[in-house]
């Protein structure tokens, strides 16, 4: 069982597409299980975190900006842009794949976890994750 | 095959529960599968780390704690305490969820390879790892 | 349907293994399913990255090296030598295991995604990855 979700992204941040996974599981009309998600890219990654407060989002989001600078000298990577080493970096930092159980039909999730792709990069686009959902 | 496992903590730190996981998948009589640990926090993560040398987890933890400080000028998001942002900075950083074959009955862990979970709130409380056992 | 991997490793650095995942899932011969990986190491761990340009995997492990230095002053688990600490931390900043999805036959994996084992220590050795292939 398996499901392509397309998430378009317009610049670094986190995009929540808990829904859309809640209603492929909804859809799915299984009792338990396991939900896989994965991101086929290398500047963009999967995030579980706090749903309720976006000030948390945007602190996660400010911290790691100022822990893995653009401009680094450090970098020899340079010619895909200035974001592009650090989204790398970023990418590596954080989780490329997720797994959530699935109990009486729903999403495993904690009351205050929603999941997110991170878009690493400036110029975002279509982000394509792919998911597994087993018994 | 869904369990729930709970964790009681008191505080920031590392809680080994790999003899709660091993002592379910012995129950479970199974050859092969995986199984897949799951946090339902944003506020607590899960790691695999060295079980031999109390000093490798104590030391992990201090390098983190200063990479994430409390009180740092960046953060809006304080009202739930000076330890509630570095500790969503924290679980993004660590494991949400975990994924362990199991092989001859066994969880296909390495010889110095234990199961936390990683408390990074101060007062700790009621934490649940909902966990995953498929074939 | 368990598979164990061997990574031999020289030093630090990522080892590309993709092709011997893409060997195994071709020749399990099924349609859909899910494809876990598993480090049984805490001074090695998994990493999906760029496999197109090594400047960027370079860039990545030099930027890693400057946050996670070997010789900090924080350290009092050094009997194992002074690579031992920084791995574990590298190890637990990055994945220990993996999940990717396949379809059609083969791993979802993005056009620029490679696998890698991320090698922590210097002298290197031995590294065992078990896989997982589901349905």
């Amino acid at each position: 069982m398996i499901y392509q979700l397309d998430v378009h992204t317009e610049g670094q941040g986190l995009y929540d597409f808990t829904a859309d996974v809640k209603a492929i599981v909804s859809r799915a009309d299984i009792d338990e299980g396991l939900c896989t998600l994965f991101s086929r890219h290398t500047s963009a990654s999967l995030i579980i975190q706090e749903n309720a407060d976006p000030s948390a989002r945007c602190d996660l989001e400010n911290w790691l900006n100022r822990l893995v600078t653009e401009g680094d000298s450090l970098y020899t990577h340079t010619t895909e842009g200035p974001d592009d080493m650090p989204a790398h970096i970023k990418s590596a930092l954080t989780a490329t794949s997720l797994s959530i159980p699935v109990v009486s039909g729903r999403l495993a999730l904690g009351t205050w976890q929603g999941v997110y792709l991170w878009e690493h990069r400036h110029h975002g686009g279509l982000r394509q994750i792919v998911m597994h959902l087993g018994l």
